[in-house]
């Protein structure tokens, strides 16, 4: 039942369904009960949150590196996509198998000093130690002059922020790190989910042509969550595909006077998301992303997305175009920072 | 009176007053008159406009520093924040008093070249020198299609343009910046006012733990005006806190299709606000806000946001996170540069 | 004919027609026919599309760069804007006149893998090669949720990506790079039109004082399309005027949330656009437009817009303004790499 909201690494993707069946695809475990908002004001309708429990194993990973997982032994780099509707709250038991100092912190949800995850507020794990965090989320709320406070939706992110330094510059840097994202109840749910961590010269701790392949479908709805960390200023490109720059990447309608991009800044601390169909209005093929940013693309900050045919089967010139990418030369894939024998990414 | 739309940093806060009571806040100066604006096109609606007359003083500080103040002695870094409604003309009678070429550059508003506040336009004070300079502003107006040539409303800054070189880069170092903010008639104000400035690597020309600690009782509405100048990119993060992505930081309602954030680029000559509810959904405590690019962060472009309970007494905990603060190791503590004495930034 | 669709750089202007006049200023060339667009869904109302002929020049240009013209011998930087309403193609005939691979690749639009411009698809010309590139486009069509998926109008760009590197760094770092509008119908379209691009330390491949004034008479409106390439951040910044952050640069009524600004972020593969009437409510003069990250200023990274007075007339003032520019001190103005004899950007 866990795996339905807290989904692996690109192993459990959520079906596709409507306003109706939210509910059940949140799934309660059994000590899950509805509670309320606790938002000051009145919430804009009634939220029927649920109280959600999730383990997550902070652990060591070859080459220095650390990283999430959802049982022991599956840490990834970036950590598992968590999830949760407007309303609900998370119990983050943070398992921390390491020797070092870490925590875990989010950005976007709601949560008490207790569950910051920084040293500041005294929040985080020491080595070995078990803490859990709690992280909880609300629907907008009106105020004042027919406006509304936001609510929690977003395409939000999770990392650590207490290993090296007092802001997690140690953890970041070794891998732990992963995308959250908090849906408004009637969101489109997608068939397939991405993260791509834009990170120094590194994109999910890798660098071309060991950078993640995403693939789907002639037609499936498939889910970018874009994050940015580190101490470079990035742009994230994708070929061929497009989207609004808004919460949902989608338009309201002809009114919704939102810019539509095919190239984003990604910077330290920042995320975004939208949903794009493989292949709408182009077609399949080996469909190019990278940082845009010159230096950046041509030394490895590039990947491929492989729209497949809408049986599944190769499209014309696709493997030829992959074999391109992985035989061409990148400059930067000798940096061997990026080279550990780590779980590749988030896609499938 | 004046003092009501042009706060000083931190001592005066507006009052929350609805659509009605909003020419009640500007203030009348005994010469003002009601004005029209001077859009070629028909304004959306009437504007009430008022010409408000305010003194800048340009004044040094410690350290070869600058800064503006709205009477003599009591400059500080940032500046005053000022304060209009769209229609709304500032007519700015800036004093020079120290012995360099310096001027006033607003971002977003109305003005002539005379105005401009750039070499370019010989629009600059001489050493000494007394000179005014007007900023006026609009509301929308209907343009063809159905759509508006947007007004002045927004969260803008203004700078010295005149100092060191024809773009200001001397005045910028030295501390001549601050916050202007143009309301559309009708907005939400506010019970307190931040301004945060990223440059280089300090906030508000000062590093941790120096910067400034932002006080609020919970549940307060508090207005955070954040710019960036210099010439690094930075990223603006609030912890346990989020705003939307528009001109106000909230949600006309469902439909809006704002992204919801809480972390945004803060790059040179950018500004953008929003306002949150303290410890809205979270509670009290001693919130951290940061540039997220890491080497940024480690090195004290840090400070605190202290949401005090709801009757004004210290919350659990924080104390002991400020006194944490104060005495953890920041790199950049050192810094000289910003050390000097200097009034402590635009928060209370 | 075909210079009404694909206008010169700054010789040709779009007259401002209304929605019922726009299918006659795209013109049919001869061999155009009426295409259905290529979505999976239906679009949300019927689109004319037409299919449009254009043959481009790639040529070497004095000093070593690159440009993209229509004619030969007429090369600039950037290339000539392009332009198509939703729903339309465009059939782009590159024809590359120079002794090096290069490409055209469009962002925004819609491409199969055969005209995405990039090796990894073997989508590139070869030293005298001549071959043919098709960019649909198509509007918003529904989906679940009341959502739509966006339609492919904006402020896009095009630009080489396989000069140089598989990223075609070579071909930007020559001068291969353009705008592309892409517009929905019942646009509001301009009378003047301006294509800024901020790349490393230049603006259009050049630096203050020979970058490009543009010019405009009083109230006329003006399109400005920004895009940013190469490996530097870049804020552009427009005194006297300010746009809504949104497709349009204009609101759509009171309830458009959209941030109104005066300062974006223009960072490498990104690009708006907006339009402004020149001189509305601050009257005519020389205005600077200029990146806002001072180093970059101080050191070229400037440039005028010249509003004239309605009846065509020079403003009091405006010529010793554009003294002032041309003579004072620029420090870059010695970078030898952008004093090439090319044309000098896309304004009139």
């Amino acid at each position: 039942m866990e795996d339905n909201v807290v989904s692996r690494s690109g192993q459990h993707h959520l079906p596709r369904r409507n306003l109706l069946a939210a509910a059940g695809v949140l799934g309660l475990t059994a000590g899950a009960v509805t509670v309320a908002t606790t938002t000051k004001s009145q919430p804009a309708r009634a939220a029927a949150g649920v109280i959600k429990k999730v383990t997550v194993y902070a652990e060591a990973l070859p080459g220095g590196l650390l990283g999430y997982g959802l049982a022991p032994g599956t840490a990834t780099i970036p950590g598992p996509i968590l999830e949760m509707y407007e309303g609900d709250t998370l119990e983050i038991t943070l398992v921390n198998t390491t020797t070092q100092r870490l925590s875990i912190h989010p950005h976007g949800v709601d949560y008490s000093t207790g569950s910051d995850g920084a040293p500041l507020n005294a929040s985080f794990n020491e080595p070995g130690e078990t803490r859990t965090y709690v992280w909880r989320s609300h629907e907008m709320t009106a105020t004042a002059g027919r406006r509304f406070m936001p609510g929690s939706a977003g395409y939000w992110h999770y990392h650590d922020h207490a290993n090296g330094t007092d802001h997690g510059t140690g953890g970041l840097n070794k891998g732990l790190y992963g995308a959250l994202v908090v849906r408004r109840r009637g969101d489109i749910l997608p068939d397939k989910q991405f993260t791509v961590v834009f990170m120094d010269m590194m994109i999910n701790h890798k660098v071309a042509p060991d950078t993640p392949m995403f693939e789907a479908d002639l037609g499936q709805r498939t889910e970018w969550i874009a994050i940015g960390h580190g101490n470079l200023f990035h742009t994230f490109h994708l070929h061929a595909h497009r989207w609004a720059d808004n919460r949902t990447g989608m338009l309201e309608g002809p009114s919704d006077p939102s810019l539509v991009i095919d190239n984003k800044d990604l910077n330290p601390g920042s995320s975004f998301g939208f949903q794009v169909l493989a292949g709408e209005a182009v077609g399949p093929g080996a469909w190019m992303y990278h940082c845009h940013v010159q230096l950046h693309s041509d030394t490895g900050m590039s990947g491929l997305f492989l729209v497949r045919n809408a049986d599944g089967t190769m499209p014309a010139g696709a493997q030829e175009a992959i074999d391109r990418f992985r035989g061409h030369q990148h400059k930067a894939a000798a940096t061997a920072k990026a080279q550990a024998h780590v779980h590749g990414g988030t896609g499938s």
